[in-house]
């Protein structure tokens, strides 16, 4: 029962092949290899236009890597105050960024609404020399919360913003949709120390992720296990406090609950946030924790979790 | 009648003639000149203890290079969600601090409470390797909301934090209380481009700011005039939104008063603010408005100010 | 006939059989696993002392981390002026190490020589605040050239910088002996967005590669190879010339033979140096040339590139 | 006899008395004041065209903020190794230019020359994503060796590097020929902490200093200085080692002159360099040394300086 996060699965059986077939013979280092080729095809095929994708070994390297390229040192970046990058990553974007600064907006279910985007951009105090500019509006799939935004929030978001940037899409692959958007990326991932040199199986993996729909299994199963995680907590009478609409169930645990799950061997993390709907609050005994479910995720540990809360 | 900022007005006749007096004869450059020996002793004396002294050009560089001397770059900085290292220096503790990150809290009247600061200590995630560790508390004197901390409050605080992390006090001089605090220090100063050759003319300033209770008869000239003008708007009916306890009146004036001073030449900024007392708000008609006081503010400019006011 | 890099070469068999192994069950992320504790343990026997082990996925960034970990932005790092962090890593170490300075010493056969270094270390100015100061010297085994420093070498060099300041092992593997030298390097790692969440399959390569000697006996087979390949290439009067210690020949060919091997798919590449033995020139018609054996280099290949150059 | 540099000597007359001028009323802060607009124009009319000005405190923050502007940080500035920005600012130019590097090329007397840098350029591996790529010529007048290059050499050289890349004059103000470059320099003198709060009396002094030729005068005068020096030392058989074309001599002096000055009370720095001209050599006895002459050199101090070698 590890629902402590899907870093604790290990390598789909799909993408692991790929890794051996792909260790066959001699290929050109640092991404002039085949399999980096297809990769960049399939992102077109997938995406219907072209785009420069540039691969690298971790999500902290592809945002920071992401941000810094888009922003100058003296943007900002908004984003929701409990999005990983402005919590979770050891101020790596600053890093990559000359110093940029992240500008954390509040909003419930960890999700930006076009009001509060707004009201920070009149608000605030932009632009040079004292002040920072706003270049980057920074949204996630999903979420911290494990919600989605969903395309025509998108649209509402990216208009408050002024214009519709440029995107990039980070999760070990940082994409440029507009290609001439991607220069001096190679010399910025080098010198990040990203660029593998055996650069041909990075390439593979994300090939295997991407062929059959791979991605797009290995989510889903993730999802409906998320799903029916979230379905009999609420049968419990644990109703998440949230829209499960990812891989996340966000829900306030009774310590009893919480105790038993701990002694039969269920991981995963407690959850602080300031980004709870309106009215709703944990009670004295309460506990708010993250499940997060993956591609290895199987039906019998979820109904054992639920069997436990419900015991309790 | 301009209260736009104290940077508005020149410089006081007892520093130039000390710049005048400094410029005889050839001196060593670069800080090994008696004026700056003679800096650095007169601080000693006022602060009754030894102390290493770095004097720079711009209160920004003195506050970045401060902050980035005591944090590391994975370190935060708490200070004030609308202090001015937060707000005004366009990202300068940022690109000194090699991308270190600063945490606003929120509080009234421009000052933290020990309370929010405690909170923030206990709800943030902090500590590597996935979080900055909170490293530095900033205080200013007086707050952007032209506000003062009493040492009691100082003091709480510096408990709340934790421990008294030493203490730079910025001004254009960076004051180490521990010397050996002050290390590399002149390393950072130098990239920073902030070590000046003639730097004799520096130290003669400050050797005056410092001499015959200088920078305190010019202070207090400055903040006799803000009570001044505070006294006199109040009696009209506008009375300041904080205490004015420095040199800076923060006052909501109805439209029309704002017209009229216009027009007759008054200089001032609107103040945007989330930190005013609980309970008050602007009306529709009304504009929220800094005024400054300088060393060179007089009596006339302060009370033909205040006769505008009263009769819109 | 593929000398172009190691790089070119795939996954030795017994560490692509290890990451399928630790493909079993669920581990905690970002190295809280069982195969990251025995890589340190194992590290720990193979150098018989403790050490703080971070593993990292490439050689740029362990270069650029421990650089940045090791000098302050005011140091210099001494290093061959053609060392591969001087000139292959797009200032991967400057960014890392905030604008630190690599300060490049000549030398034959990409080697330091304990006179050059003692000259540039009296002849320099070194020291704040106007200089940098020389903090870190670098020594890499192999060098570029392929050479190698022999303990009695690097002895004598280390006293010439004046202490054995502990020392860095890079190579995917960042090891600092002092293990409290290590303390903060989780925070940089991961701010470098080096942190593998699925840390396992970077620690169980490791494993592998440290386990019965597999590294030893990799790397045995990859000089041998070398060794095969300057012997004959010597034999048909072409001698490398630099003394191949490690998995590299460096030797100058005629055109013609250049060509007769690019049409028979040989891939290798040109050489630039400043660091050829005293007294050594190439002809007119004479291109240096760099090749590089690897754990995946066979006889047959060797012996087929030898005999296109005997026979040209 | 202060011959240590020409910032041992004070402000010149003409320009403390702008400094007086300047402090009569209040006046915009941060460059919105008619001293800086006053400036803008008269350096328009000085080169005849339009050009975007920014003034700093510092002579490192005029060549570290245009570095840092004119290059990426994985660009390469090449210099000459002996420029004052690669030996003397320690590390400046990298630290805002985010760890760009500086590429040292060898010339007597502080000079680049044609062939060394199309040298450089050729034989270098330049260009991304593993090496920088040379983007910025830096060639300083005078240079370290107070030497001056003349229209045509800059012209070569300038064709050399492939381009006419813009150019920044830097002595305290950057300026950018082509305005459309100064675009974000606001931000990044800013962020430096080098935007003057009371500006205009930074422009005060540029003011004066291009007023009525002041510069010229001063500059006329330190240069008839180092003449009469050079001369008189050459008179007494000690020919300086370079051309004197500026400010400064550089002269092999026996030791017992450079006792006999010291016990006189001159004051001058040693000098250590690789750019001396072909064939010259220091003798065992001698000392090289660099004389500096200012605004503010006398006949006077210059002749007794003269007759004090003279009788050595």
């Amino acid at each position: 029962m590890n629902f402590a996060s899907d870093n604790a699965a290990g390598i789909a059986p799909e993408i692991l092949a790929a890794i051996s077939r792909a260790n066959e013979g001699a290929a050109l280092a640092y991404g002039r290899d085949p399999w980096t080729r297809r990769v960049e095809e399939r992102f077109a095929e997938l995406f219907a236009r072209e785009a420069a994708v540039f691969l690298v070994p971790t999500g902290t390297a592809a945002n920071a890597l992401a941000l810094a390229h888009l922003a100058p040192p003296w943007g900002a970046v908004l984003c929701h105050a409990e999005a990983h990058i402005a919590t979770d990553e050891c101020g790596a974007p600053e890093f990559y960024g000359g110093g940029l600064k992240l500008v954390g907006l509040a909003g419930e279910a960890g999700k930006i609404v076009p009001d509060a985007l707004q009201r920070a951009l009149d608000a605030g105090q932009w632009g040079g020399p004292h002040h920072v500019s706003p270049t980057v509006l920074s949204l996630s799939q999903a979420t911290e919360a494990g919600t989605i935004y969903r395309p025509d929030e998108i649209r509402e978001l990216a208009d408050s913003f002024g214009a519709t940037k440029g995107g990039a899409l980070a999760a070990e692959a940082v994409l440029f949709f507009d290609r001439a958007r991607g220069a001096n990326m190679p010399e910025r991932r080098k010198r990040g120390g990203h660029l593998l040199s055996k650069h041909r199986f990075l390439a593979a993996q994300i090939e295997a992720y991407l062929a059959d729909d791979l991605w797009l299994k290995l989510a889903r199963h993730a999802n409906a296990m998320a799903d029916r995680l979230a379905a009999g907590l609420a049968a419990a009478g644990f109703v998440p406090v949230w829209p499960v609409e990812a891989n996340e169930v966000f829900v306030a645990l009774p310590v009893r609950a919480d105790e038993r799950l701990s002694s039969a061997g269920a991981i995963y993390y407690p959850w602080a946030t300031d980004s709870l709907p309106h009215g709703v609050a944990l009670k004295g005994d309460e506990t708010l924790v993250r499940l997060v479910t993956s591609f290895a995720t199987n039906v019998d540990e979820v109904d054992r979790f639920v069997a436990i809360v419900s015991a309790s």
